[in-house]
């Protein structure tokens, strides 16, 4: 049996953009998608039937996470992601990589991995730019990467425990260990990092044990062509089952997109495309456009918890005075469970309150918006008008 | 149109317990029943589908609150506190007269008014009965109360201006503004708090001015016969459409059911009677047996989010390490969402990592006890076997 395919059954002939269906033994994953992020097998404030209802099609947890609360060891007994957490539908971990960068050189100063986290201003702070093996929280060797705790204990995570903590968790898609280098490498470091990387994609793939989850390679590099180049060229080659494409990208949003553009055209054209962690409700169309399959991102939950709720005019901020009698939902053309029960003037009564309700009925219309969008882009694809 | 109506279906032989039928604008409310407290507006947690899923039939929200943050104008607003909330089923507010204890005398002291939230060891910190009209958060006068709020404020409720949120916020049942006194209060103040309870009835029932809510009177005088008695016959001579039970009813379970039965003995039968604030899950039976149609709580939905779910064997609590592997239901025998969609250890895991979603579960799941055990016994009560 076929557990893991990818068809592309429409693609644009003006730009990259393509529309799929990506199989798992869990389902299907109409393609483009916004993947819903579930830290902790648990998607912030909502529950399966919420995420089911908001039209999300997969989840992605954190190994990292689980792995430091040793609730891999519960989800295998309990049949695995989905079983659960009482989610049917397919279910993706990352590998923890991303861990090795914001747990240590992005902890240490504070910034995020995407521009839109770091702005410019911000890089005023740092007037050396810094190469990090080794910081308060973390320590990288050929070997793996060595956390270390708030409490004062040790975790390491290497290719082969990050596939083994995978498979426990027993995803239907799972991603290779990488070392995600920071917005401030160097190029020799971000060389170094991404040498370490393609050993431990092999690593990965010699180490996995399940064959009925697919393995994604990650292509890193930072900034640099040659770099990008060289990693499509290696992660490209190794039987893979789809690609992430990670690591730092770039300072501004045009940057970004064409770094994702020159790397989408030198990874196998078959397989799948993930985008790691980045893509906010504006970002959807660019990164369709470019070619990503997938992408994943906590920024429609996050928004959400934060009191910022996603309208076609942009995002409306909740728990401003002027929302208090606003006696209509927060989108009228919106088909989503919040907007079809309540109103501004309710939920707005229910943030000024901290009421629990809130944070969940504020992320189901966000998480329906955006995969609203993403549906709406992959019907135009497939009606030839994207 | 008859607006609101009670009406007796079955008598218990052998006890005072009876099944009815509160008929409201809004629905019927099939009696004995739980009555669900939403203190904002808002059951903390969950949505009004959540609550109706749990077979909750109203809704009681405070006045003190709503009028504290000025939402009950936004309420009126909406058109009544179920179109605000979108609850279509019957609601209640309480009057604001528990907060005139809670938040002065029991605030001060830190102590509740129900014997199970007073232990024993607690009156030793006492050692002098004290009678309070004057504390440091409100000042008791002929008028009404008035609250000094942390923030330095002042803010007054009278008979006049509870009646009137009350109507602004439109609920389907209202309760008369009384002075609700503490378990450490001497005879004689409780006595001259009475009086004042029983005069601020008369102004309550001169005040309102929409007659398709209905209005009940609260019968005080703490644990004294003769002041019950009088309550009772004063309270109860007045054109209530039922009637509360309210403040002070005794140290013990016992002394608390004997002073309830006292009461319920003395006012009209025919008319609906509510227990105030009062009624865990061990003590339905009790209350039923004595007569009590509804009763609110905050018990249940507190309770759930302390991590304490309700099971026939009493309460589970679901952050102990022995659930950590628990691959079933909370209750197997249990038909509510939690149950049927979350295991132990899901619940467990969502409890450790403090995820919101946890908080929502464990509310649908004590509601939904609270309310099947209370339906069990009406049944009992219709078949003559209670």
């Amino acid at each position: 049996m076929q557990n893991f395919s990818f068809e592309i059954i429409a693609s644009s002939l003006r730009s990259r953009a393509r529309a799929g269906v990506l199989r798992t033994p869990h389902g299907d994953i109409e393609t483009p998608s916004f993947i819903t992020v579930g830290t902790q097998a648990a998607v912030k404030a909502v529950t399966p039937d919420d995420i089911r209802g908001a039209g999300s099609q997969a989840i992605l947890a954190n190994t990292y996470h689980l792995f430091l609360s040793r609730t891999h060891e519960v989800i295998q007994g309990a049949g695995g992601l989905g079983a659960f957490m009482g989610w049917d539908g397919p279910t993706l971990t990352d590998s923890g990589g991303f861990q090795v960068f914001s747990l240590g050189f992005g902890r240490d100063h504070d910034i995020g991995r995407s521009s839109t986290l770091f702005p410019g201003e911000d890089i005023q702070r740092f007037s050396k730019v810094m190469d990090v093996k080794e910081s308060q929280h973390i320590k990288i060797l050929e070997e793996g990467a060595l956390f270390r705790l708030p409490d004062g204990t040790k975790k390491a995570l290497t290719p082969e425990s990050s596939i083994q903590i995978q498979e426990a968790i027993g995803a239907d898609i799972v991603f290779a260990f990488d070392e995600c280098t920071s917005p401030l490498s160097t190029y020799d470091y971000t060389k170094e990092a991404m040498g370490r990387t393609h050993r431990w994609a092999e690593r990965c793939l010699a180490a996995r044990t399940h064959y009925d989850q697919a393995l994604f390679g990650i292509v890193q590099g930072g900034i640099w062509e040659d770099l990008r180049e060289e990693s499509c060229r290696i992660i490209g080659g190794l039987p893979f089952s789809g690609f992430g494409i990670g690591g730092f990208l770039g300072r501004t949003k045009e940057e970004m997109w064409r770094v994702a553009e020159f790397v989408i055209a030198r990874i196998p054209d078959e397989k799948p495309r993930h985008l790691l962690g980045i893509g906010t409700s504006e970002d959807i169309s660019e990164m369709v456009r470019r070619g990503i399959d997938t992408f994943d991102c906590v920024a429609p939950t996050r928004e959400a918890r934060n009191g910022l709720l996603y309208t076609a005019d942009g995002r409306l901020s909740i728990g401003k005075v002027a929302e208090r009698e606003q006696y209509s939902p927060i989108d009228a053309g919106c088909a989503c469970y919040t907007c079809t029960t309540s109103t501004r003037a309710y939920l707005h009564h229910l943030w000024r309150q901290k009421e629990l309700s809130y944070y969940r009925l504020a992320t189901i219309h966000n998480l329906f918006f955006m995969n609203a969008r993403v549906s709406e882009i992959r019907e135009k694809i497939l009606r030839g008008e994207f």
